[in-house]
């Protein structure tokens, strides 16, 4: 969902951005076209109005290639191979890298089986992951994206952090936008978080619980603790306890490691991070031809009346608009490529200068 | 979630209910064979403690049998099929056979072919959506099931109910207990509002909104409003509105309505149960062989250890106990199995006997 941006927030141009980012990944090693991919993937995020993991990642992303986390030259390695299926080790290259190549092998897998399915052990952090759900959308075929992460959301009746927000992509072609979900697992992504110390803002209630398992709005402190290991983190889906369901947000949470932590032999979200220069997140993506179901141009047909039937329907007392997943985004989208700018919180812009001064090049360019 | 029972709940035997029961699908003109899978999938419900999809349910099932909705004699068709997919369309079956045979067919492809990939049109209530995904997991996949059903969630900022409940259910073997999550996309399914109303109890907020889509507690309210379509109902999980992630419960329902009610060509959740005899709920079943993915009994072993992480890690002040999804089912199964009896509403009992004698049986003999 597009994060509200506020007046202070600088208005860069898309252009020169792109070309520093293309050139920021160069300088780290990465090939001309790897840097373009990678920039490209992180940049959408901010085009769709999802600012907690487009260029404000960038400075973690910088921490992480000179940690060792992120291993510039490393190969994505098939370990495993069905028609249907394969295992991907990710040697821990770029996550950007890794699942759009595992999501390129679903697709290929798909437009000749029907299916495919493919887990992945030793990547990085991915970006959004209904980029690669909509990679498979565009190439006419319902896809699936989700990725495990370090240790924040908290069990239903636990006070330790023991899944990460464990994001899940689904999308779907329909006229005159795609079907597009993307959503964490938890109430929240950490990246809401971030955003929310960034601003100095208090957490809306419910959101998030501190080391002795009570409820705060210090964003600052339950990322800290996060980051430290010192308990707490942020409720899983449908809150705390089970009144109102988080036991369905926690089980959601573990379907995804279950998928990528557990299906690709690498890690689960528990034991993410812990080791100095290895992060070890897991993916794991789908690419269905739902051609298999019957007339392709008919079944798209048939979602997007449905699409449409929700939009069309009685509106809550106040409110303007029924929205359908993905909607918001591409509306996000099409404004900034209209405008050929993003808006870019004024603390990111500084990373972003000290970024390229590390790196020998020359962010107000950009 | 096991539901709580209260002191005035009657103790039956098990044995007896299951004959009867046999009976009461024969009465109807079920075969013995179909009768007893009926049966032991209804019965299945409360002996997980999910009261409100057990026998509380057989006076919906005879109404619907009397009002044609359900077809007696109707058979399962295979519309469209490949070697890892299939279009089934119910014909109108009893939703139990039609689910199971459903699952049964996913099963022999993923023995195959590694993956089954079913979608089901005008079919029926299926009773629970974890029964199927343990059909899979019983034979050492990974089993998915889901339904759409009649209108009663809201979307995020409407007021008119357009999906199901739409519960997803996902079951993996693991030792000592299968995982085994199965949650509806509202905060609550329907047949807990049924228990609520059936009890009297007034709902705990947030779980509903009345046809001016305000908050309500009355549950009965909600139920009739549901019924004769004037408008509210159930919040998706999440809640209302976007601030706990409403739109994400809203997304999964709406998931669910793209695998079962646009991939087999059936209807939507919102076009269900408006025509007299003619219900029109439409499933969706996958089993995947995990062996695609690496050796069976170390990733069997893996997820076990993972679910054991989470059920060891530390526990919120004033908590005993962290489930992982499936435990508390099967406990219940485990304690109904050792004394040979359920807990039944009185109520059910009062239903239960007029059902019988309007079928010429004898309940009390049960």
């Amino acid at each position: 969902m597009p994060s509200t941006t506020t007046s202070d927030y600088k208005t860069l141009s898309l252009a020169p951005l792109e070309l520093f980012c293309g050139k920021l990944f160069q300088s780290y090693g990465f090939t001309e076209t790897e840097s373009k991919e990678i920039s490209e993937i992180v940049l959408r995020a901010d085009l769709y109005g999802i600012e907690s993991h487009g260029i404000q990642r960038l400075i973690r992303y910088h921490q992480e290639i000179f940690s060792g986390a992120v291993d510039v030259h490393a190969k994505q390695e098939i370990i495993r191979e069905t028609a249907i299926s394969a295992v991907i080790d990710g040697h821990q290259a770029m996550g950007q890298l890794t699942a759009a190549y595992a999501m390129r092998l679903a697709i290929e897998k798909a437009q000749k089986s029907g299916i495919g399915m493919i887990t992945v052990r030793n990547s990085n952090h991915y970006g959004i992951a209904s980029y690669y759900a909509l990679q498979a959308a565009s190439a006419d075929l319902i896809g699936i994206s989700m990725t495990n992460s370090e240790a924040l959301c908290v069990p239903t009746h636990g006070k330790r952090a023991m899944l990460g927000t464990n994001p899940i992509a689904v999308a779907a072609p329909a006229e005159p936008v795609p079907f597009s979900f993307d959503a964490a697992s938890t109430v929240v992504p950490r990246g809401k978080l971030e955003v929310y110390k960034k601003n100095g803002k208090p957490l809306p209630a419910g959101w998030a619980i501190d080391t002795d398992g009570r409820p705060t709005e210090d964003a600052g402190a339950v990322l800290d603790a996060i980051i430290n290991k010192l308990g707490g983190g942020i409720a899983p889906l449908g809150g705390t306890g089970e009144v109102n369901g988080g036991h369905k947000g926690y089980g959601f949470a573990l379907i995804v490691d279950l998928c990528a932590g557990i299906l690709s032999g690498g890690m689960t979200s528990n034991h993410i991070n812990l080791q100095p220069g290895h992060i070890g997140i897991c993916h794991f993506f789908t690419a269905i031809d739902y051609g298999m179901f019957g007339d392709k141009s008919e079944i798209k047909k048939r979602l997007s009346v449905f699409l449409q039937e929700l939009r069309d329907s009685p509106k809550a007392d106040g409110a303007a608009r029924i929205y359908t997943h993905g909607e918001k985004e591409h509306e996000h989208f099409s404004n900034c490529m209209a405008s050929g700018t993003i808006s870019v919180n004024p603390k990111t812009v500084l990373e972003l200068k000290e970024i390229a001064k590390e790196q020998g090049l020359d962010f107000n360019a950009a």
